[in-house]
């Protein structure tokens, strides 16, 4: 059997982590397109916004009133989908119980990143983004902590387009009992990979990206920023750790915390830059369970799963057969990542 | 233990077909929404547009000129993903083969439903969509001939916030080698589930929805449409066979063939009626591979996954925990089956 040309022909990859594959059609950039085009994000946000919900000293939605917080600040969620006080129960219905239901309790809280309405991670200060991991750490450590709680989920949507209905810079962090299906498939991939070759697959991985320097867009002593092999939406990222295993974010050391939070806002500045808009996205941290069980082979890293992929409003559809059959991306990883090496590491609004 | 509040407690719910679970967290539909607002799709379109490189006569894109056709038209995708030109290779690459890649060949066609570019199946009449069930079924098989096509896929992606560029009715077949990640695990898990029982997981699905009458919002002797149980997106249907396990599109009788057409302009009638809109979804048919392997079990239905949740213009956004860690939906499937049982099943432009 032959060589694939990856760059040209249509071919599937293997996605490690998920245990799936990615469609990948290169020759199909050259499709026109002349659907839907999405609004430009807002570009010049006021530092302060009265009406909104997430400013300091404004009112929220349930009447609580913020505090005038100065760097980071964390609340419940006023609209949690999960809750404390949710009681245990199933249900097994149909033949076979075929219908099956199984309520669940969890914990929704909101982090601010900052007083300031107008700033998103990639242009805060590299310290200020590290107040935020410390936050996030404490968040996964306390919530983590709690008998009835097994997973932490982290994670930030960014701009309208991504179901974000305000700007004001923030993630989310969703606390559960169950361990939901994404990160335990990714766990248990991760978990033999580990005990058929006695090494982290994510750690190995990251190495050879590192090496190779052909998918890696960003990178310092202790984090690699590559758009995988794998990668599904047009310029996907992980961010992976290149020197031990970390597992978890409440384990990082305070030199990693500062490389960490250095190459977050690397990753920001880059995308904004692609093309030159407030580039949106869904981040998220994926990592150990706290349910006190081992983890073989884990590694915590970071999704970044951005839609665009033309322009400022062009962006990719996951629908129809990505919905129906398998996921399937036009440009290549090796060209995306190209491209994010060769936009500028200044964020486009500070050139003067 | 006791029994959950399906209505009101957060839960998950099972899908015995993907083999994963969704959240529901009911409660939460008394969130406002500030967020991302859709732009109301057109709703006068004339018969015929000359700008419309899927209209009889016109050119499409390299230049190819459309024949005057009366019902339905096929031809090969000017931009396939999937091309029959395709060399076999692969690749295997880095730690313990951490890349893999495989080239692959197929198939990419288009099926105009009507010459009538204002048509929808939902305005269609019901012998037209049956012509449309005669091509898929045709198209399904001549593909499934060729010794390289092992699996089918026909799907339709309607209006433009489904990434659809061009709003003549019209589906898509993307025909190829492998069995693509999602078919396949259904695959697997009706096949699992008739070792078992001894009997088809989905034909006993949809006779217990019959007879509960609960999710089930269209029916004629031979086909139910239901939200499913485990439905994801706000008003998720799957259409089932009632009577018998029929595995493809290709062995259906005239008269199923009449009673699917005819569920399906309802479904399409409800939709629309639903927000008095043109309504936005992909659909598409999962039936037996074409690989001549047996698949016991496997029984031909059809997904119908429409983004809008409030709505003509706010949608469900999949993004942050449903990209991260797994599906989350706030109204129940019983509600939103009522909906739409409780909508006209007249056409709302249709009522003088
Ligand atoms: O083939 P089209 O209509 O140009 O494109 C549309 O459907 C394809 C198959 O579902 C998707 O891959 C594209 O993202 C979508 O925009
Ligand atoms: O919680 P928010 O910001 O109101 O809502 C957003 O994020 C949630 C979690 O990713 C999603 O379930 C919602 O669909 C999305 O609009």
């Amino acid at each position: 059997e032959e060589y694939v040309d990856i760059q040209s022909d249509t071919h599937n990859r293997y996605n490690p982590l998920l245990g799936e594959w990615v469609k990948i059609s290169p020759h199909r950039t050259k499709r026109p397109w002349n659907g839907q085009v999405e609004k430009q994000p807002v570009e010049v946000r006021p530092t302060y916004d009265a009406s909104c919900y997430l400013c300091p000293k404004n009112a929220r939605s349930k009447g609580q009133v913020n505090p005038d917080y100065a760097d980071t600040f964390v609340f419940q969620n006023d609209f949690s989908s999960l809750l404390e006080t949710t009681e245990s129960g199933s249900l097994d219905e149909g033949p076979n119980g075929l219908l099956r239901a199984k309520s669940e309790k969890g914990i929704c809280k909101v982090i601010c990143f900052s007083p300031r309405h107008d700033l998103t991670l990639a242009k805060m200060a590299i310290n200020e983004i590290e107040k935020v991991l410390t936050v996030w750490a404490e968040q996964y450590k306390e919530l983590g902590e709690k008998p009835f709680i097994n997973h932490v989920q982290i994670f930030e949507n960014r701009e309208a387009i991504m179901g974000c209905s305000n700007p004001h810079p923030h993630s989310q962090i969703w606390a559960e009992e169950i361990i939901p299906d994404i990160p335990a498939r990714e766990l248990e991939n991760q978990r033999t990979y580990f005990e058929t070759h006695n090494t982290a697959m994510l750690l190995e991985y990251a190495q050879y990206e590192k090496q190779k320097n052909e998918r890696v867009f960003a990178s310092n002593d202790d984090f690699i920023a590559v758009v995988p092999f794998w990668a599904v939406w047009p310029y996907e990222a992980l961010i992976l750790p290149l020197q031990r295993g970390i597992t978890d974010i409440g384990t990082l050391t305070n030199g990693e915390k500062t490389n960490l939070a250095s190459l977050m806002k690397e990753v920001g500045i880059r995308y904004d830059n692609l093309f030159e808009t407030s580039f949106p996205y869904s981040m998220g941290i994926h990592q150990k369970p706290t349910d006190g069980k081992d983890y073989p082979g884990c590694i915590m890293h970071i999704h970044y799963f951005p839609p665009l992929l033309r322009s400022a409003t062009v962006k990719k559809f996951m629908v129809g057969y990505e919905m129906l059959a398998m996921p399937q991306r036009d440009i290549t990883a090796e060209g995306a990542a190209k491209t994010l090496c060769s936009v500028s590491p200044i964020h486009y609004t500070e050139k003067e």
